[in-house]
């Protein structure tokens, strides 16, 4: 039912001018007639299902959507994972001490689309979250005859300041001269704010301790599991985004999508906030694009597409999981 | 005009049951009848009007209400702006090297109050911002007889877990082997992005090398004049606030309120959320307490309270700046 492969490509030529030689890694799980492409997000990787190793299973961030009867059961859909280029799941990415170049989410895109080129994929359905929501636009707009249907969850067609700076704060101390394991600690215990909400903390955590547990916890974990590098080039790769960069703006980009563009946004979103999904959907429909826009109601801010599940369930089986009419 | 003063005074017994030795560095500006006892915000002093120094002017933290015709107008208002302790403006704070006691705002209230009650002073209005609200709230149940109005800014009547999640999240930086200018600026750069909102942000800075620039300037800007030692204090200190505690609660605590409390909250703060200043003026009122709930319309978040000069000024006068029946 899984399996991982790599895929040697031809090189990509980047937004920067430089030519970047690549592989992508990829995990595809089931085996059912739906095909999809999954994007995952800054520091996820290929397992968004459970991966069972000899040390036990590794669990998948979109786990519970894999089980029999789920959007994902295997005999439903095939589901394509790959790793975006940048991090450290196994597609090509930055290695301490060695020059890697700037990438935007628009080359992260040109990657996958290599690979889809090279094995000559089609899908019905192509969705991603947050920087994976990113790529799946960019690559929808490099790829426009190869998506049925492309979800886009919890990201916008560009990055705003407010990313930005969220960004530039991590980065700050990430570029730090903090041992790598601190660098990426404390990064990441910013970052972990930015994903959650004030009624989602305020509901869990008593007293002080324990939300600097919570933050501690997250911060150590991906020490555990994440490069310093990685980290630096995924966040300045979202700094990046801009679908309307060299395409006359976000609205005229989105006149080259073929795919319908089903945005779902997060109502309690500190840091891809509503605004700017709705800036998404209303340029889908000022570009033509068949486009909805809906709503994950929750406390828990932008995570919350990690952690709604039958909100999740409910929106894949309703706008994205739908078979393409051959 | 202006005079700084040091009052020594009797020892505070702490909330952790320590006895510290306080003095208070306070600032007294104007002549006119209503009397203002005003309280700085985190890393703010005592110089809420423009100081005026032989290397120039020391531009004043709430400096435009200070103006002629201003709510503060020197004829019509004396304003007392004491430094809290913990901090680095010339009251009792913690020293490099040297063991300091952990602080709470209502230790924060109790120096305040000694030093009030050693100089006999009563005022016809209690203000305070920020972590300022916080202590002014302590400060009018310490001493409820010697407040007419309370006016309480961008704070509620307790840290909730997203505030101190944040502070955590500063707190992990400025107990890190940083040095102490980086771990300061570091601090702050993450602080300025919960001190304003997406809105603010975006209509400021065209592309990331703006946002970075001004993140820089103000962890650089808190660098050169903040010590690492009152950051972790007054952070720890605004961490414990709870008006509530070993007082059965928050309503029962503000059944010890004589002053009419004045609530100001913004809209788009992204740190004192609406929900915890709609809490306190609801306590207030379940308690019995004379209250009035307004809110700065502002794009700008936290910061707003010192950005959005029009509508500060006509809440005070509206609801502050009233002079207490003799």
């Amino acid at each position: 039912m899984s399996t991982d492969l790599v895929a040697g490509l031809e090189p990509v030529v980047l937004e920067s001018g430089e030519t970047l030689p690549v592989h992508v890694a990829y995990r595809r799980v089931g085996f059912g007639p739906l095909r999809v492409l999954l994007l995952h997000a800054l520091t996820g990787g290929p397992d968004a299902a459970d991966r069972p190793t000899n040390e036990g299973v590794v669990k998948g961030w979109w786990s519970p959507l894999f089980a029999a009867g789920a959007p994902f059961d295997p005999t439903r859909t095939t589901v394509w994972t790959p790793n975006l280029i940048g991090s450290c799941y196994g597609s090509t990415g930055p290695e301490p001490g060695t020059p890697f170049p700037a990438l935007t989410p628009r080359d992260q895109a040109a990657a996958l689309a290599a690979w889809i080129r090279t094995e000559g994929l089609r899908f019905d359905a192509l969705i991603g979250g947050s920087l994976g929501g990113m790529v799946a636009l960019e690559l929808a707009l490099l790829e426009p005859d190869r998506f049925h249907r492309v979800g886009v969850i919890g990201a916008g067609a560009r990055a705003d300041a407010w990313i930005r700076g969220a960004n530039a704060a991590q980065l700050a101390v990430l570029n730090s001269p903090l041992p790598d394991r601190d660098a990426i600690a404390l990064a990441r215990q910013q970052a972990m704010l930015t994903f959650r909400a004030p009624e989602s903390l305020d509901a869990r955590f008593p007293d002080t301790a324990a939300v600097q547990a919570w933050l501690d916890h997250h911060g150590q974990a991906l020490a555990d599991r994440f490069t310093r590098e990685s980290y630096i080039a995924l966040l300045q790769a979202m700094d990046a985004h801009d679908i309307g960069r060299d395409r006359g703006g976000v609205v005229a980009a989105l006149r080259g999508l073929r795919a319908s563009l089903h945005v779902l946004g997060i109502h309690s979103d500190a840091l891809f906030t509503p605004p700017l999904l709705r800036e998404l959907a209303e340029a889908g429909r000022a570009a033509g694009v068949h486009t909805s826009l809906h709503w994950l109601r929750s406390p828990h801010g932008h995570d919350a597409f990690l952690i709604e599940w039958d909100q999740v369930d409910a929106w894949l089986r309703t706008h994205i999981l739908i078979r393409a009419a051959a």
